[in-house]
């Protein structure tokens, strides 16, 4: 028997100059930006394709709360790992949760969580299909498992 | 005879510290959102709505040419001015101009041009509905009289 | 004798066509900009310029935490309260509160508190100069006699 | 003789949510942002790090003129290639040519380019030191061979 291998996305990302404000460091709404960048990436592990979701389910995963505690600052052209896990699921909410570390030193710069409920395109509650429950739950067991 | 007010959009805005880089000045893209502000205006002050003539007249503005001369650094916390003028309609295409200018000293800081072609919402060309035609060459008129 | 003016701040702000996503809605992180305006307002109506702050003190407010629960969803082109309130001042540690309400029909759209750490330019923890300390208390207890 | 590798960067990249407006295509000014991508790989390419550049060498190749035609929407998820190429370079003076490009299909989403003056941290004009020269004028030499 074979373990599960822990469901984590560690998608990695280079931070822009765009991203960089007059202090020298990355201004602090951008990591939020990246947090989507986790999420998309742990879907798209867990075998799907947040646009196909949208598209082909009405699908949406609606922000509804942010956490985020910054431990140190992120410089230009640092490369960073958004580490992404499925933390809860219940009914239509999801919380993720992220760590964002820069590859050079490992050394720890944020730590956040975001909630989300299920949406179709009119922003009304709704329930998610099956084939994503089974899969998420499972994504989330594989980690507990650890 | 009263002779035509000119029909220059002037609304104005405060450099934002996520607008700003590790220069320690903005980042050139944000002007380009500023333009949209400008455009924005505009269209207010010609008499319409954005928000109504994409839902209404489902007539969208999409930018095909950007052109920026970047002349100054814009700083944080600056107030800016940015003077937008339609400069010329044909068809379904439409060119307005832009000129960045700091309040606090008058300073030019950039100076654009954007181009847009009128599409519906599946990015079909389409024609300029009468009401905005008349009122957009109204408003290049009244420039051309100054 | 008067009672003080509740030290709220309430700038306004104009949903803008590059802050909207794909759902038609603003994107949660720009939120988190909208956040820094009205405490920027806030220092404003306090007496103090956050610009001089940083130049003239080496007074820096580094974001530590940012927490935000969004209740409804921003469209382009609303207008927009960021009231915004100085909640707690410990040492080098801020804490201010949002509320983002669109005007029209004065929904809340979210709430939210960030947690800042007074630092110099090299990112090293300081001490708020007096002259912000008394400004700041003063600013809290007049919203806490309400 | 082996021939010179033309001096060609193509980085890629993945449209994220948080450049999507609300027409379901990417926002524009998120073109230009990705053309800093292209430029700093370029310049990776051509065995320079645009962090050194600007700590080491005190050299910004600050934006003076940006020039974009967009050719065809980018959608999110959307895998890009942001193809970037040393147009000319003269005293402090240099451009770059940029065409974005979707992985899937090969469409030509937009060519750009942009301009940039060589200057100190103070916004100076300043002269490109030597080893910059020499690599950058190879590079484009090795371009006009092709």
């Amino acid at each position: 028997m074979s373990l599960p291998v822990n469901m984590v996305a560690e998608p990695r990302l280079r931070v822009r100059y765009a991203e960089t404000d007059k202090m020298g460091v990355v201004y602090h709404s951008n990591f939020i930006v990246w947090f989507e960048v986790g999420r998309v990436e742990l879907l798209r592990q867990a075998g799907f394709n947040y646009r196909d979701m949208e598209i082909e389910d009405d699908c949406h995963l609606a922000v509804v709360d942010v956490r985020c505690r910054y431990k140190s600052p992120a410089y230009y052209d640092d490369e960073l790992i958004v580490r992404t896990r499925l933390k809860h699921l219940r009914g239509s909410l999801l919380q993720f949760s992220y760590e964002v570390v820069r590859v050079s030193d490992q050394v720890l710069l944020a730590e956040a969580e975001t909630t989300h409920l299920v949406v179709n395109a009119k922003f009304e509650k709704t329930t998610l299909p099956e084939k994503y429950v089974s899969a998420f739950n499972a994504a989330i067991g594989q980690e507990q498992i650890k």
